[in-house]
């Protein structure tokens, strides 16, 4: 394995985002010097084959087209002295005119190349992308960032086989939505692709079975934040204390343009999916009692406060309480982990894996896997899968991982 | 290995006390089948060769008198038809005259048996041994839950060597505490022993190599239920996603018989020294604030709150906050501990494990180690750990443990 | 003022439910000396013309059938101890046949005698008050503690005069609710009248004349316990400081019937439509983002939980937060309030004060005036109003409340 | 009443602190236009006779020389926008040299004037206090917000008459504190003064009586900003409810110098002490178990956290439990009420009301009276009587204050 070419592309469908700019800027100001690491989950582990922060170069796709100053501006995440500093790097980046539908999202207001035909649409996708490599001599990964699409109906047959899908591309058919339009045209040119929305990505039969035909990584979906990490911090201790879940009632209120479009139904509904089934995962039973609310409350800004209440019974049928405030920032939270998220897909093209990367889990509230496999939820095990994989190189060959002991209960 | 011996016995220090009488009527409430055995950590590994819940039985010390009937009613953690259903067996159970010395733990307000000298005060303790293990014809496990004594110090001469350990006995030296004594009578006559308090009992180099000279397995110390358990959850997850640890300030309030004794300076220096450096070791760097208080708050009676505010710094220097708000019952989370403790101890016994247990880390605040070693204080490794050492038997020779990855920062 | 008939009977729409059997079963436990005055209000009162809580009886009705034994031991506000106690009082008593409509409450599976028209159940609630107070020679008063009923159409003719609801009486209307049957009946035979629950009782222009009209006490409506208490205690002195309330989120669980009741949407927007404007009327301007959620969470039975987040923003702009989380337990707050309620009607009856008893404010989150005035919702300018309406009495003649200075805008 | 001399000055004793400087940085961008009046208590009285804030201008004196653009800097509390936009201003004034003494105040590090005796240290205040008066052409307000000092044995003679007083302070007495000296020589020379802070200033019998001799109105102690404001709101709420505080347990989490000072234990026996009846005051009972902790813990800067932790017993013995958790920020909570303390102190002045203004009880954790009078804690009816007090000149001769209803048990 190589490390020639030292340079990363990132190239964001929802540039002009609140994670998007987060993720520009924050890396401009790192490479100026004027801010550290804190935050960067991989920063630690300088010595292995991810490129350097300082390599990475960004560009994307949003419905919106102000440069990168502009939305930073308006997102109100970074403050007016921050923004002064690389006021002229991120001028100089206004977004890609982005694939949008209106039956997908209906927070879209200005709908910009989806007057082209489907296959039109992966051409100008793979355009972008080819100019952006060439323009930085370097590989390019793309993530999605944009808003939350409304569920589409998985089981549809167009979406079981790369043949159907294809067709189905042909025929400009209405069920295809942009995200997934997004993941074809990568995964058709080789480009590593990660999902970071609940939207409907790569997560399809057809699509998985797509990137393993090419051997091109892929990951996803739903980067996990706050409440979910939480829970899979939290869940497997519970459970190796047998303490038993009688509920978890959990409360979100964001207050920024990702918690306006959850606030319409149908895209909370692709939210709350993602997380339903992970709580009962980590702690291997059905928790009858478990909520999930999300609230868009304006006060809050860009500013993110879960609340989560979890009753649990303990020795000789008592009841205690926990309860686990976290008043975080989304797109802090957000943004270095869509950087890692890029810095370890282009690490698995390096190794010539593709597919699903099983070991990226840690990031994602619902990771997807090969072959229907039911991924793993606990935050400590997916992290030690993660470190594992990471060191796979140094330990030339070894590329078992570290596996919950055998004997179906015996877990963490 | 064996199984022919089914019973086992777990002598108590401080058996009036709040956890050991929840232990004990709990242990009686299961064998009758009142309760189930929610809240005991190890109750899923059913299959292993740890001795069956219903085949435990319970005697020990106390500088209290009453029988187990009534003290468990003063304590107020079972309700009246709990206790009803279980008068007569605790009724039973009068505690042996406890070693107590004012010196070392000021709440001591009667003084059973330390006018006797260190080496008859041995004597008298095995002798209790000896007589409870006949009695029911199985091995005795001792465990400490006795209130918390003050400091010792540790660096004095007579704590290094098992010579120099065993000539302050026969000199009846003042600065062996009563915890030492008990921990010394087990191990010397071969009884497993455990510290489930902040004392200092079998932690000192001495007892170490006594204990690993006469091949007995030994654990401690410090139960590890709600704070410190919720910090070794918490924090190596922070570290996993690069949030620097500002601060960590910690609130305890409690109001039974040990949140006396810890509202006495000299008590709570003990309780305070376990938690210091907990944190520290999951995070891999010293956190510059980090406070623990406690406080004794009689309104709760038994009940305990934990209140944690975690401030720490994330990407761009973005600072977040985490609290956590425990409200939980002290016995009820020490009891099935102290129980699993004393199962593990046996299964070591049996397997001729001798010194300190490391895979029992996950049960105690400041792990013993063998050597001096780094205890291991991250929840999610421990209790991986105690599993792979709990498998061994089944997988015949395999004593691996599940280690973090080499290299020094690729921690979990 | 004479206190010769120094008796009461309190006779309660929903006698079975979880509010109402605890204030039978709390009075009982009173009256036998078996716990004090803790919770009631005016228990430091005892000195004026209120009925003394010894002398109080209960009687009242429900869908149901059960015993207040059974019904109470279902709820499990009380232990089993404290229910052993009263057992042969509680069982005595066995609510009467109530009226229930399924149009106005979908929670009713079992509808007693809405066979007969609306005169013949007016007929037969007044049967039964008068049964009621010839048995304990005293006066009775009508107090609503039933499931919540859907929203009524307000606006119609029909609620607007006195002469329209008698002939929509006359009529079989199918729009007038049993909350309003039970309020006609009590009014029409002089029996003071109060509403705990959100239903539409009294609360419309043709019954409020009605009791004006026959000098009959009212009052209503819904009990103001929890979080409303909470609210119309801080936002007053946000006001003071000059805190400017951003926004105001307030999460609500609980576990018991009533919260089943109120998880139907129709149920929950009768509730928040009276929590509405309490917090805007507190403040003297419009919170922007108010936000009440109110959340069936069965773990928690009849306890319930609130947590309010308050965004403030203070000088200079700078932004605060206050969180108050009540662990609360809505029978043990509301029972007493009931008690009291239908005490101060009582006292309002023998002084011969009619209509809506606007000193009785403070029990309510939506409390009844005359002629459309907007309510005082301040809590502590509420509970002057009252005590000087208590004291009226002593003082002779001095009816003059507590009025807030006078200028519009220099409120407390 | 005349308004001609419309302008008023404030001279505050630690002119440099967070609470000073945000007081003045806050006062020149509302004259700026640059913030509006959110946060000032007394905003919307701007009909009456009170100064109005454009016309107010500071002095000061303190131990440190920065002018006032470099300590607000340093506090942090205002960002540098902010600070920009009133630089000149700010780096316009430098503190007086203050009076300090370290036997008071172990936090002094530069013991300004303290070589002069006391008389000559009155002089030289008063010579401060004149040049700024006629400097401004104005009335002058003296106000203390300068570090805790140590608490000073009230008891001894010289404090209990004027005339001993003074001869102690001619006899250069090591008992008078700083805060003292100040309190004197404002008095002495008809200034109206204030203190804001936990020290020993004003409050003791022979600084009243003087302040009643020469009719200067006086007013204090410590203001009431954060946890015991919110004490003084919720306290008489649960009383009205008859919810019985079994424990009130507070913790306070500051990270300025302030909290500093505090942490050594001297000066937080000042703070405690202030706070200390303030609840049972409220509740008309000594509550048993209220605890209170004040911990300098450094992530939090100028910022504040309190967590209330209140345990109540309601209605048949039940408990419940109510959390608040206020994240404020110091001195921008304090710095508004400095500002109308020194509003009212002029309007008492210029309506010639001298001694302790009771009516501003309102402002201050520990309210001054006159002869030794029980202060009123309750907030809503303290509100009440400073609104009742603002407006006596509108109504002309009108001085009746609200007062609780009559009977001593019938309070809110």
């Amino acid at each position: 394995m190589q490390k020639e070419n030292k340079n990363l592309g990132i190239a964001i469908v929802g540039l002009g985002g609140a994670v998007g700019t987060t993720a520009v800027a924050g890396s401009l100001l790192i490479q100026k010097g004027l801010q550290d690491k804190t935050g960067l989950p991989l920063a630690e582990f300088d010595n292995l084959n991810l490129t350097a922060y300082e390599n990475i170069h960004f560009n994307g796709w949003d419905i919106f087209d102000d440069n990168l100053y502009e939305s930073a501006k308006k997102h109100g995440v970074l403050n007016s002295e921050e923004l002064a500093a690389i006021k002229d790097e991120l001028e100089a980046i206004t977004p890609w005119k982005a694939i949008a539908n209106k039956d997908f999202c209906s927070g879209v207001t200005d709908n910009k190349i989806s007057e082209y035909s489907l296959r039109d649409q992966v051409k100008i996708i793979q355009d972008n992308l080819k100019s952006f490599s060439e323009e930085i001599n370097a590989p390019v990964i793309l993530i999605n960032l944009a808003s939350t699409e409304h569920a589409v109906e998985v089981t549809d047959p167009i979406f079981q086989t790369v043949k159907a899908f294809k067709k189905a591309l042909d025929d400009d058919s209405k069920k295809i939505s942009p995200a997934m339009v997004y993941a074809y045209a990568a995964i058709d040119m080789g480009t590593p692709y990660a999902n970071f929305t609940p939207s409907m990505g790569v997560d399809v039969p057809a699509l998985i079975h797509f990137a393993q035909e090419r051997n091109v990584p892929v990951a996803g979906k739903d980067g996990k934040t706050g409440q979910t990490f939480v829970k899979t911090v939290v869940a497997p201790a519970l459970r190796a204390r047998a303490l038993k879940v009688d509920g978890w009632f959990s409360t979100n209120i964001l207050g920024n343009r990702d918690g306006q479009a959850l606030a319409k139904p149908e895209s909370l509904q692709s939210k709350i999916n993602t997380k339903g089934s992970v709580l009962d995962s980590c702690l291997n039973y059905k928790v009858e009692n478990h909520m999930v609310q999300i609230h868009y409350y304006k006060p809050r800004g860009d500013d993110k406060e879960a609340w989560d209440n979890i009753d649990v019974t303990g020795f000789l049928g008592h009841k205690m309480q926990i309860k686990i405030n976290f008043l975080c920032k989304d797109s802090i939270l957000a943004a270095p982990l869509a950087i890692e998220i890029a810095r370890c897909l282009n690490l698995a093209s390096q190794r010539s894996e593709g597919g699903p990367i099983e070991a990226m889990s840690v990031f994602f509230k619902a990771p997807l896997t090969a072959d229907n496999k039911e991924p793993e939820h606990r935050f400590a095990i997916q992290q030690q899968n993660l470190v594992e994989w990471l060191h796979q190189d140094a330990e030339k060959g070894n590329t078992a991982k570290i596996k919950a002991p055998e004997g179906e209960k015996s877990l963490v």
